[in-house]
């Protein structure tokens, strides 16, 4: 009995006409093993790129038109056409479907669009007839008939709705690493492939800078229960199984270590600590589309608190901006940032029943002079920020800690 | 009152973002006046033969795979989604239309779709509310929602079927010349650009090489009474128009010369003058895709007859070794060909009523040692076919002779 999985295919597995006929083959192994694939792509690398700056030259830097999102769902049009013609090169039968051929509707939000449905019918026929999918990542359609784009890790998140709608064995992330390490494999040199990782575990991982995939996707997964594989296009090997179950993981403290290089921390300081000063704060800043990542506000004294909160660097310039008239309006006593820090995190299932773990890392991080800005913690989770220049070294010392 | 205007850019009138933000100056000139403005835009020049050379890479050199024309469309769909962010930029309502939206609806022919319907209550809504709309040239799709291609000349075809759809008062093809001339500019310094010319006229010139439109999209607003105009995106001026009338050329018995270089032609001797002889010489030819153009049969002597006709230079080797089968099949004594030769036209409506036009292009011709391998004619035109080499010499000699 074959399964049916859903594999995505990101823009480097797709970026030449050499890799496509090499999806191909891939493709084909499964197909001949007696598995109905259906397979999700994204656009070739650098051609989301091309195409933003082509609509950047026309629109200026904003990334909130309708149009643009005509623009940027072309790129994933041209990987399904040269999929196909690739699969069926190698004489596997397949046809391509853009998000309205399927439809995948979505809602009409613009660059950030989120999936409100997907009917499952075509993609079902097109299996039960022996066809191979091929479906276009990233895009979706409103009611209307718009196209609309899923924002950034929008084609992990096609994957995982389709195998949702069409109930898949499994959901591949066919990638340019084989599989999720227990840290960033270009800093730690002894880092391991993991075999298995939890749901929870890997949500803290993808949020917390391992690019292997958007938390999106794996909240999408864990929401649906829809088993997701991180694994190699290319060269072969299991991955690593995204599970649902912790129980694998006994024993394991501490899972992984992850890092996330371009962070910037804005603080203001001398606030009243009243109800809805925080909401005053963080409002416009969401308002602007800059994603708030660690949000931190201590204990008061005297009445007044300091808030801190950090976004991806190249927000930072307009946060602060921003803060800086917040700031007047509330009273506050002061606003300053910081644009070169980095957040550290130190991730395991097993960590909400082992007291220490928080002090382990604290103390490993004294012993090489790393000072602490923030902290904050979740139960599974322990972040740090510290100075951009301890990266390395942080994440380092925490992989030697824990033995990973 | 304003007037409704159909305005089809092509490649090199998008070639280039700074170049669409000319575009859509332009078009908001229009509006401005009043006029209500449909858009019309093919690929970014540059772009199709990209996205070509992407699908050979897998696919190989055949062009009628379903999926190709997946692939080439999304070349449009760029243009449209620059084209209205640069219309709303300068200030002017826009919204992209793909063939789907409209929806324009193809035959399942791809890669050389016909139009069989275009809805227009999308079009005319938006543009009953203030909006331009900017549609996508060169693609279709199919009562299945498949997308298709129209082939060559496609954008051109759509702009004119849009047009007719929507009962435009004229459909301006903008380019990148400004107009129609009596003999190709680049040879003729002298050329002169007609302020009118009438269809049959036009449908000579553009089947006849004149590259300024492709010769179906003429036909079309022939079919559908659309006038239209050829204008130069760039350089203003009045263009030339493509009028219904013949009235307004009274007088002016020849009105162009035209010439196609890239020609060959293929003979085939000794062939029985019988019924069905010439469908078994050219049904294979066009079963194989390839443009028949000149076919020239002479009287018989003795029963047998000789069979000439011409071709795109690059199908020259692919149809000979056709004929060599068919030559075998109906007993032919000989396949030969010539791929070094031209085609020279000369055309206009004023020649069906005026004798000895074909004897001042003879004359003209042998006066300049211009040996005339072939002749054709129709009501409004003369072709010959020459030596490659005497092309420019034949179309000079031409021009003056009839004083253009």
């Amino acid at each position: 009995m074959g399964r049916l999985i859903v594999q995505k295919y990101g823009g480097t597995s797709v970026g030449s006409p050499e890799r496509i006929l090499g999806v191909a083959q891939r493709v084909k192994g499964y197909v001949e093993k007696g598995d109905k694939v259906v397979v999700v792509v994204s656009a070739m690398s650098g051609e989301t790129n091309r195409l933003v700056a082509l609509g950047e030259e026309i629109w200026g830097p904003q990334f909130n038109h309708r149009e643009l999102d005509v623009l940027y769902s072309s790129g994933e049009q041209v990987s399904i056409a040269l999929v196909s013609l690739a699969l069926e090169k190698v004489g596997v039968t397949a046809k391509s479907f853009l998000a309205d051929q399927i439809p995948l509707r979505t809602n009409g939000e613009f660059g950030k669009a989120r999936i409100v449905e997907i009917e499952s019918k075509s993609l079902k026929e097109a299996i039960a007839d022996g066809i191979v999918p091929v479906v276009a990542g990233f895009q979706g359609v409103t009611a209307d008939g718009l196209i609309t784009t899923l924002g950034r890790g929008g084609s992990d998140t096609s994957a995982v709705a389709v195998a949702a709608a069409l109930d898949a064995d499994e959901c591949e992330i066919c990638t340019d690493v084989d599989g999720v390490y227990t840290a960033d494999p270009r800093i730690i040199k002894k880092a391991n492939r993991l075999d298995q990782i939890t749901f929870e575990e890997m949500l803290e991982l993808a949020s917390l800078g391992s690019k292997v995939l958007h938390p999106r996707s794996v909240e999408l997964a864990g929401r649906h229960k829809v088993p997701l594989r991180v694994v190699s296009t290319f060269e072969g090997g299991q991955g690593t199984l995204i599970s649902f179950d912790g129980d694998d993981m006994e024993g394991a403290v501490v899972s992984g270590i992850a890092h996330a290089a371009d962070e910037a921390k804005i603080t203001i300081e001398g606030v009243a600590d009243i109800p809805g000063v925080a909401s005053k704060i963080i409002s416009p800043v969401s308002a602007a589309n800059i994603d708030v990542d660690m949000i931190v506000q201590n204990t008061s004294a005297d009445g007044l608190t300091d808030f801190t909160f950090t976004v991806k660097r190249p927000d930072f310039d307009e946060a602060l901006a921003l803060l800086g008239t917040v700031s007047e309006e509330i009273g506050a006593r002061k606003v300053s940032g910081d644009p070169q820090i980095s957040k550290v995190s130190v991730v395991g299932v097993g960590m909400r029943s082992h007291a220490g773990v928080a002090s382990r890392v604290f103390e490993a991080l004294a012993k090489e002079g790393i000072n602490i800005q923030m902290i904050s913690t979740s139960e599974i989770k322990i972040s740090v920020v510290v100075d951009e220049k301890y990266t390395e070294l942080a994440v380092r010392s925490l992989h030697e800690e824990f033995n990973l």
